[in-house]
């Protein structure tokens, strides 16, 4: 294993430190483990708050800042953050209003949100919850029961971080949370594996010339393995995966992203990206707006998930709203 | 290979086209092979194009828009390009006020971006040109006589643009762009090989427990190979270099770009900032101000660069200007 690390067991303490120093718009708590806004959440407003394992990045600490997150809690790599963490994280966002936490759905992430959503509730702290369940390709999985989450997690935290800017209470910003989950339907397809720090060897083994159709964020398993193809036929593969769950019509408006998982430079990205808009504008679907880049990753995987979000004009103008944070900065 | 392209021949065209429909703020011609700013450049105002082989995602084209870059003009993969193609992208984006080639010191560009400043004043465009030679680790090299051009670039790129914004002169855009380049230094340390879609294969073979210390951002043989180390002990390698070539004393302030190459996943850049930023604490170097992340890539190479600017005020300012471009936005 060749990683920029210096132990498998200081890998996130390292990384936070890191965030720390790089990041003066952030507040970063090393030993709690909590990253929040440096300015804090303003009073009265909802704090959204977020965790997951780590080995995502940007996601979840660098969509802290204003209009997005008010505080992240990382575990580690591909571990669920504690109860203890995810509670330590609802006190230091908490500005009186309550606290809407985004769980993407995997066993341990829910379990654990749950917990904390019983304890910070014991400290007198409002908590609703949105689970992120937009993988339409296996219905269940290694880490999870049910869908897992995936890139829809960006998009439900930018429309309801910026619907907590403008200071809804908190069941209108869970409402509006769990409307563009289910707005949303996502497919990943994976050309490598992914090798985390403490395993020191991928996690699952790919031939040379063969993709998993349909891999979650951890490497689980897909619908299949096929023969490497042209993006045209890997897009197409997912973008009918999406469709047939969630089918758009001519005139439709939707949010892409076509996001890496990490090891796939952005070049390609952007062939993947042409080959949506094209496939999209022959159904005469419109993209309202996009991303494409690196936003939820897998380690060190090579790869590409594409996340559809059915969209709005309400929706489109909270997207549209002003964010500042490490990932994601505009208006 | 596995790549998300759909044949190595149409990997560029696709990826222009995918660009121009990312991206609605520029104005991508994807025969010319030129990428402007939807705007254009604003009348009377300096433009500072640049270009170079593409695989260097987000640079050079991430790097249009106000603020920055006004047009730039990719090559294919690894390949500079041709007189006639930064021809054109110096008539599309002056403005009256002439125009600055930024060029990265490879020979090909520097000859063909020679020949198109000799076309382009012909066509009655003034033009200046400054060569970035950041590269500490080797003199010479297969692509270059003299130092190579890397992180650096996206200092210069960003320090005159924001000038030349601000309706300086072409003379003293130019030189602040020299001035700019003089002060920065780089070091890049390669973890594995990148692949080229043409060549479909690795361009140098590294060992599973080797790194490459020293490399060119094209896979270029650094200084030495070395058994992999931890992220500490590489990144005083590479900040020794940096420091040996250009001394840094306690008091002096810095731009810091850590800068991953394609492959490596944002957590450890996040563990190797956390090592830059200890060891310049302890020599007394202020970091100014600092971007972590994937700027100037080699594909899908695994490692990081480490780019270090001596900076002052009016340096800084132009910094903190504002910046509206995919790649980079804030103020």
């Amino acid at each position: 294993m060749k990683k920029l690390i210096n132990s498998p067991e200081t890998v996130l303490d390292d990384a936070l430190s890191g965030m720390a120093a790089a990041h003066p718009g952030l507040r970063v708590d090393t030993e709690a483990r909590v990253i929040t806004r440096a300015s804090g959440t303003r009073p009265g407003k909802v704090a959204v708050v977020s965790g997951g394992g780590s080995g995502h990045e940007p996601l979840h600490g660098g969509f802290v800042g204003a209009g997005m997150l008010a505080a992240a809690c990382p575990g580690e790599v591909f571990t669920s953050p504690v109860p203890d963490q995810i509670v330590a994280a609802a006190r230091a966002a908490d500005a009186g209003a309550g606290v809407l936490f985004v769980v993407k759905n995997y066993t341990g992430d829910v379990l654990n949100f749950q917990v904390a959503a019983e304890l910070a509730e014991d400290d007198g702290i409002r908590v609703e919850t949105v689970l992120v369940d937009d993988d339409v390709a296996v219905r269940d999985s290694t880490h999870t029961a049910g869908r897992r989450g995936t890139g829809a997690t960006l998009f439900v935290e930018k429309i309801a971080g910026a619907l907590a800017e403008q200071g809804a209470d908190l069941a209108a910003v869970a409402k509006a949370a769990r409307a563009v989950n289910g707005a949303s339907r996502s497919f990943a397809v994976a050309l490598t594996s992914c090798t985390t720090p403490a395993a020191g060897r991928p996690g699952f083994e790919l031939p040379d010339d063969e993709i998993e159709v349909g891999v979650g964020i951890h490497g689980e398993p897909g619908r299949r393995r096929e023969k490497m193809r042209p993006a045209r036929e890997i897009v197409a593969t997912a973008l009918d995966a999406v469709l047939e769950d969630q089918p758009l019509a001519a005139g439709d408006e939707t949010l892409v992203l076509v996001n890496g998982l990490g090891g796939t430079p952005l070049i390609e990205l952007y062939v993947v990206y042409k080959e949506v808009a094209d496939a999209l504008a022959e159904r005469g679907v419109r993209i309202a707006r996009r991303l494409v880049g690196n936003y939820v990753t897998s380690l060190d995987m090579a790869g590409v998930s594409l996340t559809l979000c059915r969209t709005d004009t309400d929706m489109l103008a909270l997207w549209d709203a002003p964010v500042d944070t490490p990932a994601l900065h505009w208006g």
